[in-house]
């Protein structure tokens, strides 16, 4: 994975793929699907997300303020589906762990992240999801009556990584194959694979 | 086009298409392309869509309090590109029309919506955007502060519509000519085609 120009973060995301979210505090991490994503601003690269009340991604974002969002492929639909509908707070109580779950393999990019002084340790500390097409590393706005309001969250991308076999120089060129693709749910299970590129005249 | 059924107007927006914003108000009226939004809440359905201060669009809306938001087809993307790159103010001003502009023709199926008593007469006069794959008829929530600071509109969805060679029964069919399929913006006028289905296991 490569580091992604911040003015060309909100690129990963434009397309509407579904995203994996991940959180972690206080020992406890966890990754859930959220569809309804999109990006919130150019630069500083801000996005919005709904993660419901009842998540236990939720309360882990609550405490640390910060959360990754990692863009899978189409090979790991079945992964995304496990993420989508098993429960963190109930794998846990189980003394279980989500990623394990799922068959998800947690990064931390920015524990070595460069710009240490700018990135909190939570910061630094927030897992991503390894094999995925890119990654953007989120930190919180201060929008507490929204996110209580509708469950939607609005954040700063604090950094951002791409593989550059499919996101290099701002632009995407995903592989051809089908498994190397981004998704996006529609609804029970079903998606769409991100088809083939089209430039307006 | 036939009506979508409240409970699943959500699956419209699910896969992350980018919509045209169409709204009128006192003789005047405009349309828009908009790559960010995202269904916010599944019944009563909710939309969050991202709206410049700049635009022509953001003013009429502000002043109708509804919009509609139309999903165009990939044989649209001309069309698409100028409603995303021409000015509706400056077009205004010259006493022109941005559908006009465009090549776009708008429709108001809510005028003849058989639920009148819910609809005021400025929803029913919002125009949406002929020959698209879907529409969807939209009521904003009071969310003032929201939209001052984001530039993020959240919505109510009132009514749905869909071409039924492409969704029925709450699911997409998408003709597989590539010119009839949704379509994803990247930027600078890349986009995507809506790919594949894929079903997770």
């Amino acid at each position: 994975m490569q580091p992604v120009e911040l003015a060309k973060a909100y690129r990963l995301l434009n397309h509407g793929p579904t995203v994996l979210v991940t959180a972690a505090h206080a020992g406890q991490r966890n990754v859930m699907a959220a569809a309804w994503n999109m990006p919130l601003d150019f630069l500083p690269p801000k996005v919005a997300v709904v993660i419901d009340r009842n998540t236990f991604t939720r309360g882990l974002i609550d405490a640390s303020r910060c959360f990754g969002l990692s863009v899978p492929r189409a090979g790991m639909l079945a992964a995304v589906m496990k993420a989508g509908s098993l429960s963190g707070r109930e794998l846990a109580a189980q003394g279980l762990d989500k990623f394990d779950a799922c068959g998800l393999q947690a990064v931390q990019p920015a524990a070595a992240h460069d710009n240490g002084a700018t990135l909190s340790d939570l910061e630094r500390a927030t897992p991503l999801v390894e094999g995925c097409l890119a990654w953007l590393l989120c930190r919180l706005l201060p929008e507490p009556e929204v996110a209580a309001r509708h469950d939607l969250f609005l954040a700063e991308v604090i950094a951002a990584w791409a593989d550059p076999t499919a996101f290099s120089d701002g632009r995407w060129h995903l592989p051809a194959e089908e498994s190397q693709r981004s998704i996006h749910h529609v609804a029970g299970g079903a998606f769409f694979v991100t088809g083939a590129p089209i430039q307006a005249p």
